[in-house]
């Protein structure tokens, strides 16, 4: 019987019961009293999420892309200068979309698995006069964490608009949008908010809509701009309905209860919980000889994990073997190392019972595979950590 | 009880109980091989609704605008001559995107309700080179359908790309994508594809994706261009995997099962019935001397009507006495006269059992609003056209 | 598209989405605290709806012949006489279960589609000594309903235990348990309660209790034996687990979801809906010249019709029409006149959008299979009734 | 995040999403023609999974409890002499079903735990002349296995119809109904056949039909005697719809579905991951120093091992600390030993990640309630013999 797979890949995720029931509703109208009640309390309910009471939520029919897509096409025009401080693949595809609407973009590349240092952050600040700086909270292709605390502070400092990619942490990392002052934190539903995808979701604080209300040229991208968008998320946050393009109806159904459980289990015990079972996971793996993509435990993010295959053993092998136990694991997705590393996603309703099952079926495809280790030794380590 | 409503607005409409349990499975990995087949089989499927045989299909996570979006930003260049044909609010709003683009847009509004003459058209395309043409199939906001036809031979006549936004017409209204040579036909999931919303679908012709091919700068828009999804597309056609931006797994198991539904039942079929119930509630709308807003029966839509209310009946009363009937229509949405009419979406999974019910619904509720007419007429009437 | 069918049939019906939605839940422990919850919330909740706030509820895996077995079988000894009151095939069937479990039963029946005066059944008490007495509410085979109150009393008058099958009426007609004195009101999930079949559901009096506890034989029927069962609705009812049989889990999740509508609605509030769309439904029907199998009015139920096929119509090609429309209705039952009558069951989540529908289906098939009458007729009739 | 919990219980267990969706479908009527072919489906799965091609199978809404009572009714008369070999309270519980339909019951109990000589029943076959005998193939309170082969073989010789309570084996244990020359095997829907409690569920030998044939005195039970289910058992087998009592579609749908993935997985294939799966978890167990309560390893069972606390250890600590890792577990049931051990049930959809979850939990809690042993030595042995 292989209906009941366990699917650990940093999203989508396994997903509540409850959520899931969520989407399959008969579809209200969408200006209809009940709808407009769910669509309100989901925008209410992000600003306690993101830790923005004065933000201005947005959500949108769209994959996280879009979210990113949204925050660019927005604030950039053309010759504006950008910075992207990038860890990977997600890093690099935001150069792309702030070039796409002609601003002039600085990378800064960590190494792979690699941080970056603050000073050469500010180094690149003091140089030259930025617009809009991005990061990546947590980089999806390479479960590198960076801090985004210190780099808003400095993007405060030299007066740059900051914009967060937090495809991969909110909801499992620790943000603090309003106290960090980050303008732009974005994401997408299926991961650690734990819906289905096809949401893009995205706070933004008040410097950020009067910087686009500043523009001099119109938004390049119809879809995104936020001239259409705002009036509609502003009259459905007071209550009534308005329409410009029709909303997901049942994925924001979902987006309503997965928030009311994220509330309900409190934000500071949701990060808690992800950061723990992510240590726990990192520890066991590492004791079987295993190495992950961050160089230093302290970068290594919340949500998921990025390990290296270990030398002579096949990633399709490894893989195929993993879906033979019914776990489902994703591949490297880093350009330049794809090949040699895989990914196991840990966030929204993940449990110590699912780690427990990916350690097992691991060790056990690895031994099949010939791999060297002594049989449940990161099961033992995984237990030692947990009841510490 | 008030639990059992019949959604009878011009989408999202009453959408078949097994394509909203698919909406609701434990979400799949994009790259798991079932969802690859699943994926792959949407996009084939595609190609028989449309018949579109050589046609490129597009499914993408967003609303109905941004396949309008996508049309535009792909093949709009700086200073293109656009051509719209107007029926009502979504003419309109393509000539918005289209601008947003850049291109010089000439907007041939037919009068609210009314057509344009197809010399008109001609004449235009004698007068100025254009390189691309617009037409909305049914404009959902009036309910006024065009024949697209001959609007595309003289488009293919004059070399000018055709773009048929097909929202509230595809698999609804009789479409031959190849044969009639349009080069791009749009929809979104909610309406008589029968899929809760969320999807933007698209089928491009190969001459339409030539050009975008041959352009000198950019796409402006990032999320839209086809350089991100066309690979996509034909990974998933082929059987492959791919990423771009995840794809909106469970709405994508609901388009597969009602993309199945809809050719089971046959498009010569389907068309013919949304046809007859269209005609036939027309005639009984008519029998109680209320009028609707195509000025003939030609050019009314199999997929929606838009009535006028009777003088003295307040729109609101009307609508609010609906849903006290559980059945949920729409107001009126062109902005000229929004007020002064209502719609009756009928569409996809629509059958004469809930075109009785709104019919005798809206009897009902005009003769507690004091409407003056013979209780029972419209029904019998359409009765009468059912037996026929 | 034949997959939204309207289920008019006496049971099962329509259920209402919420219902089904519980019924697909990811099935809990037997024993697990909310499960304790969930069981104890439907027994209290029972006791309000069957208006019997001492009685004792049972809930029990089985079909609604199971309630009337358990009734018969704890509250009958061999050679005790028992009184049937009949109207139909489910009369006769007690006769049978009584008969099985040892009893002397004497039947009272009603004419095919008549009423049964009291004096007769007076006569009948004072004439022997009954131990039992029993009657159906609403034969589900006839549609006729008879007035418990009355013979509840007569019961009482003679010291008789009264039993009052409801399968067909709890729910949807008036019951007033306690008050009128009823020792046990049963029925099943599927009808007017709104949940799916697989429940027997019973409310027993301190007396019925009480002769039970007073038996001289064992109860010759395990499964249904009392004695198993009470001491589980007991514990549940105390917010204890207790284990006899498991219980249908699923099914009791739905019934919980389905009394809170229905104590949501309110009864008597729920009991005039269903009074008034019987109403107005026989009124349409016999508008167009079909008769009714209850010779009068006011011993028609308001949760189900049986109707005469007019002559000459055959009830194979009738039904088969109906079908064809996506309204499935039921054939006859009773035995001796099962081909020339047919079903409408309107129970549960019934509205006037589903009676006009039936109407409206049942004048175009009946006119093709050409029925003389004016086209329309009975929806104005039934228009006629609702705007009164 | 509490609402993914595993359910590990012996039944009802995980079962699989599809089959839960079928339990949540709208109800179709029990004559339609759909339905009459999903239960006309069941019967012929149930032979193919009992392996009795020419068995009688019965589906009928009632707990497992009714199963045993529907034997017992319709074989025993007053006055005649069954053995009942028990295991534990279900076999115990036979003894009390069969008394109450007027047999002479004589009891060959096994010790608990322990296993019982053919010898000892054969001695007894050959001492009293025995109409009926039956045996728990799995008792779910103790995880005691007989083997029913040789058993039934003596009852053929000594001419006794064998009754096998297959509640907790059915579709985990082998069975070779007809191969065997059982009479009747017996179960109920929510243990190893996959579907949600409610469905009682049987197949009998023709011997079995005839015995009950030739009875001289009727069934005094009403509910489960044949004479309602066989003609309508044979009418849907047919593929024609008849009534006694409304069966329970929802339950019967998922039935279909889990019939349909037990014969797709193959019934050796899939006893034989039931064996192996139990294999190892004892294995497992034992490693840590607890001790099962069978006390051999060739009378165990497939479908759930009971398993004694270790001294010190307090049951309901324990069980609460499963649930606190979200991992159901069943208390101990067998009223001599009730308190000194617990139950895990793995049959159905069970995996090794289930197992392997359960073991870790397992181990958590133990170490956090001092008991004294290697962490991670469960699963290590676990695993090694997963790996074999």
């Amino acid at each position: 019987m292989k209906n009941r797979k366990l699917l650990m890949i940093p999203g989508p995720i396994e997903f509540e019961p409850e959520v899931l029931r969520a989407m399959g509703v008969q579809t209200a109208s969408h200006v209809a009293p009940n709808f407009i009640k769910v669509f309100g309390n989901c925008l209410n309910a992000m600003k306690k999420v993101w830790l923005a009471p004065h933000g201005q939520p947005f959500i949108v029919s769209g994959s996280g892309t879009l979210a990113m897509d949204m925050a660019a096409a927005n604030l950039i025009e053309h010759g504006d200068n950008a910075l992207v401080i990038s860890s990977g693949y997600f890093g690099d595809r935001f150069k792309d979309i702030l070039d796409r609407y002609g601003a002039n973009t600085t990378i800064l590349s960590t190494e792979i698995g690699g941080d970056i240092a603050l000073e050469i952050i500010e180094r690149e600040l003091k140089n030259k006069k930025y617009k809009l700086l991005t990061m990546t909270h947590v980089d999806t292709s390479t479960g590198v964490l960076i801090n985004p605390e210190p780099i808003a502070a400095l993007a405060k400092k030299y007066n740059v608009i900051s914009v967060l990619d937090g495809v991969c942490s909110v909801a499992g990392e620790e943000i603090r949008q309003e106290e960090w002052g980050v303008d732009i934190v974005l994401t997408a539903s299926q991961k650690a908010i734990g819906v289905p995808p096809g949401l893009a979701l995205l706070v933004a604080s008040q410097d950020a809509i009067d910087i686009w209300k500043g523009r001099k040229t119109p938004v390049s991208n119809y879809y995104a701009d936020w001239q259409n968008w705002l009036p509609i998320m502003k009259a459905y946050q007071e209550g009534s309905p308005s329409y410009f393009g029709t909303p997901p109806v049942n994925l924001i159904n979902a987006l309503e209860k997965s928030l009311t459980l994220i509330l309900e289990e409190g934000i500071p015990k949701r990060i808690k919980r992800h950061q723990k079972l992510a240590m726990d996971f990192r520890k066991a793996i590492q004791s079987i000889g295993l190495s992950i993509l961050p160089k230093t435990d302290s970068i290594a993010a919340n949500t998921l994990t990025a390990i290296y295959y270990p030398q002579g053993i096949s990633g399709g092998d490894f893989l195929s073997g993993m879906t033979g136990n019914d776990i489902i694991l994703a591949g490297g997705l880093h350009p330049k190392i794809k090949t040699t590393y895989f990914r196991v996603g840990h966030m929204g309703s993940v449990s110590e019972n699912d780690l427990i099952a990916v350690l097992s079926a691991l060790e056990r495809v690895l031994y099949k595979l010939n791999y060297k280790f002594e049989l449940g030794t990161s099961l033992r380590v995984f237990e030692e950590e947990c009841v510490k």
